[in-house]
C-alpha cells in the first residue's frame, strides 16, 4: 500500500471578508461548533434544539410554532418550503430583481410548479401594485421573492406583500438569506407566510444550516400529505391523501415531526451546526434587533460615503440599497480583467475580500458587503483605504485619503 | 420591546457517546471546526476542496475522480445519488436486511422509481446467490443496499455485489454511512459504481455533511441530464436532451461542475463542515485504514466478550456482525419500560449512552456503539463496569466483574 497522502493541518490564511457573503464568523460561534456532541435525542439535546426554536422566533419577530433549522445551505430551505407546498402544475409566481429570483424560479420549475415571473432590471426594485397586478393576473398558489437579493444590492420593500398575497389566497415565501438581521423583517406584522434564511450573512455563522420560520396556513398544506416513513411508523397511522412530498430529505411534515413533541428519527441533526445556530442568534438578540439594524444601516451610509469620497460611483436604486452590501461600479479605465486583477491584489497584499458579480453586472460592479460580524467600524475603514491603495496602483486618480475621511465623519456624526 | 430571552451559554453536559451514533467527535476534528472561514471561491478554500477530493478518494479507496461531500446529512447523499440517476419508472432493487433498506426504499420511491425489495430477516444478511436472482428477475437500473445496517447490527458482504451488478448492466449503489473505515470497503476492487456515507460513526465527526464517491458510469448518466441554472449560464450552453433532475439542490451535474475547475456557483460549500470532513479524513489516514479497521474489529472482539462475560446474549448472526455497533438482548427480567429506565441511568448516573432500537428490535435489544474516536479499551470497559453497575441495580444477576474481565482479556491476549 503507498503511503497515505494527507496534507498539511489546517491552516486557513486570515482573511477579512468583505464580501456578499460568507463573511468572518463571530469568535463566540466559531466557539460553539468546537464543543462536545450529544446524542441526537439526548434530553440535553432536545431541549437544544427547544431553544432555538425559541431563540429564532425571536429572530424572525413571529409566533409562529414551527420555527427550526433545515440541515442545508441557504438553497436546501428554499427548496423544502416549495417540495413540499407544490404539487404538480401549481402556479407560482416569482417577482425577480436579480439572480435569486432566478435561482427561485427555477427551484419551483423543479417541483413542476407552473412559474409566472415578472422582471425589472437588475438594481431595480418593484412597486406593490406591480406585484399586485400580476398576483391578481396569474392567480398563484405561492408568491416567492427575495427580501435583498445580494446579486444587485437592492431590497424589495416587502410591508404590503403578506396581505396582498392574503387577498387573493396566495401564500407568500420570502428569501430573506441576504438581509436578515441587517434589516428589518417582522415576519407576523407583515404576514409573510414563510421565510428562509442562512447563517453566513448578517447573522454572522458559517454556512450549512437554513433557519426556516412558516405559519399554519403552510402547516395545513403540508399536513394534507403528511406521511411517515415504514421502519419508524407507528402502528394505526395512515398516511394523508395528498401525493407524497418527492424529497424525503427535504419533507416539511417529517421534519415537523422532528422538531415536535413526537420526535420522530428522520435525518441526524447537523449537531454542531445547530449548535452555531444557536449561538448566531443569542449574539444578535443580546445586541438587540434595533442596535443591530442600526449598525448595519451606519455601516452602509460609512461605505457609500467613503465610496463617494474617492470618486467611485455607486451602484443601483440608492433609495433601496441593502444596508450590508454595497454595488461599486469598477471606475473607467480598469476594463475587463483588470478588475479581477484589483480583486486578487486586495485579497493577495491586504488580505481583503470583495466580491465580483453575476450576469449583466458582471464585469460593471465590485460588491463590497459589511455584515454580521464584520459590520465595524474598522473593518470599513480598513477596507476602504486597501481599495484606494490597490486602485493607486492601477493608476486610478482619487482624493488621496477621501474614503476614510467620509466614512469616519459619518460614524463621528453618529457618535462614534 | 419585551426583553429577549437568549438562554444560558452553550454547555452540553459530557457524555461518552456509546451508542449506534453520533458518537464524542475527535478534538483534533472539533479544533478544525473553530477555525476561521475562508470565501468560497478563495484559492485558499479551493485548494482544500480539492484536498478533500484527494483524501476521500483514499478513504474509499477508489481513483474516482468524482469524490467530494454532499452539505446534508448521510440521507441527503442517498437522496442526491437517486434523484439524479432515476428517471420516472425506472427499476430500482434493494435488499433491505433493515431499516436504512426501508430508507433506500422510500427515498427511491419518492423519485418515481419502480422500486422491488427483497428481504431477510433482521439480523441476517443476503447470499450473494439471492442477489443474482433477484437482479436477473428484475433487470434494475439500481441496485441499492447498505452496507451496514445499525438496526440490526449486521453488515452485508458486498465483494461480489458490483461485478453481479455490472454482469446484468445494472448500477450498484452503497450506503455504507454506519460501517465505512471501520470494516473494509474497497469501492474499486469490488467495483461498486457508487458509495455514500457521513462523518458521524466510524470517521469520528458531526453529522451535516456526507462524502459521496462515483464512477463514470454513474456520471455519465448524470451528464445526460445535464443543467445549468439561470443567471450563471455561460453562452450557448444548451441543457441535455434528459429529463431535469427534480431537485436543484441534489443535481449532481451542478454539484460536479461546482466541485470541479468549471467551479460554477451553486450552494455556498458549508465551510466549517467541510474543515471537519477533511480532518476525520486526515486522523483515519494517519492512522492507516487497516489498524483503523482492526482497532474496530478488536473491540468488538472484547465488546462481545464482555457482554457474554455478563451472562448476556449478543443479536444477529455474529459471523456478519457489524464491527463497531453490537446488539444486545435486553436480559429477562427487564420488561417493557424498564429497558429504557436502563438507558436512561446509564446516561444520568454515567454519562453514557446507548442505544435503543426500531420497529421488530423495539424494545426487545440495545444497540452499544465503539466506533471512531470512542473505539478504545478505556471506552469498552467503562461501559460495561457502568452496564453491570446498572443492570445490578435492577437486579439482573451476573458475575461480578465478567464484562470487563473478559474485555480486558481480549485485548490482553492482542497485545494492548
Amino acid at each position: 500500500m503507498t503511503a497515505n497522502k494527507i496534507f498539511e493541518e489546517l491552516n486557513p490564511p486570515p482573511r477579512l471578508m468583505m464580501g456578499p457573503g460568507p463573511v468572518n464568523v463571530d469568535p463566540r460561534v466559531l466557539n460553539a461548533m468546537s464543543m462536545p456532541l450529544l446524542g441526537q435525542f439526548d434530553p440535553a439535546f432536545t431541549e437544544y434544539m427547544d431553544e432555538v426554536m425559541v431563540l429564532y422566533r425571536q429572530i424572525f419577530q413571529t409566533e409562529n410554532r414551527w420555527t427550526f433549522l433545515i440541515d442545508g445551505t441557504a438553497r436546501a430551505a428554499i427548496e423544502t418550503f416549495m417540495v413540499s407546498t407544490i404539487e404538480p402544475g401549481d402556479k407560482v409566481l416569482v417577482p425577480v430583481f436579480g439572480r435569486f429570483g432566478h435561482l427561485l424560479t427555477e427551484i419551483a420549475e423543479r417541483c413542476a410548479a407552473d412559474v409566472e415571473i415578472i422582471e425589472v432590471e437588475w438594481g431595480e426594485v418593484f412597486e406593490p401594485q406591480q406585484i399586485e397586478d400580476a398576483v391578481k393576473r396569474v392567480r398563484p398558489k405561492i408568491v416567492a421573492m427575495c427580501q435583498g437579493d445580494t446579486s444587485t444590492t437592492v431590497a424589495q420593500p416587502l410591508a404590503e406583500i403578506g396581505e396582498i398575497c392574503a387577498r387573493y389566497d396566495a401564500l407568500s415565501y420570502v428569501d430573506a438569506t441576504a438581509s436578515l438581521v441587517g434589516m428589518d423583517l417582522p415576519v407576523d406584522n407583515w404576514k409573510i407566510d414563510c421565510v428562509s434564511v442562512s447563517l453566513q450573512k448578517c447573522l454572522a455563522g458559517p454556512p450549512g444550516i437554513a433557519p426556516i420560520t412558516f405559519n399554519d396556513r403552510v402547516a395545513e398544506i403540508v399536513n394534507r400529505r403528511k406521511h411517515i416513513e415504514k421502519g419508524i411508523r407507528p402502528d394505526g397511522f395512515e398516511a394523508a391523501g395528498g401525493p407524497m412530498v418527492s424529497s424525503n430529505y427535504f419533507d416539511l411534515g417529517m421534519l415537523m415531526d422532528y422538531w415536535s413533541e413526537a420526535r420522530l428519527n428522520h435525518h441526524t441533526e447537523a449537531t454542531s451546526m445547530l449548535y452555531a445556530a444557536r449561538e448566531c442568534a443569542r449574539v444578535v438578540l443580546k445586541e438587540g434587533l434595533q442596535p443591530c439594524f442600526n449598525r448595519h444601516a451606519l455601516a452602509s451610509k460609512a461605505m457609500v460615503a467613503g465610496l463617494e469620497g474617492l470618486g467611485l460611483t455607486v451602484f443601483g436604486d440608492k433609495s433601496h440599497k441593502m444596508p450590508n452590501v454595497t454595488g461599486v461600479y469598477i471606475p473607467d479605465g480598469i476594463d475587463g480583467d483588470e478588475g479581477e486583477m484589483v480583486r486578487s491584489e486586495m485579497l493577495h497584499d491586504f488580505g481583503i475580500e470583495i466580491g465580483t458579480s453575476f450576469g449583466p453586472l458582471h464585469g460593471k460592479i465590485w460588491r463590497i458587503g459589511a455584515m454580521g460580524y464584520n459590520c465595524q467600524k474598522h473593518n470599513i475603514l480598513t477596507c476602504l483605504a486597501a481599495l484606494e491603495a490597490t486602485l493607486r496602483q492601477h493608476k486610478v486618480k482619487m482624493p488621496a485619503g477621501g474614503g476614510v475621511d467620509a466614512a469616519l465623519a459619518e460614524y463621528r456624526a453618529a457618535g462614534q
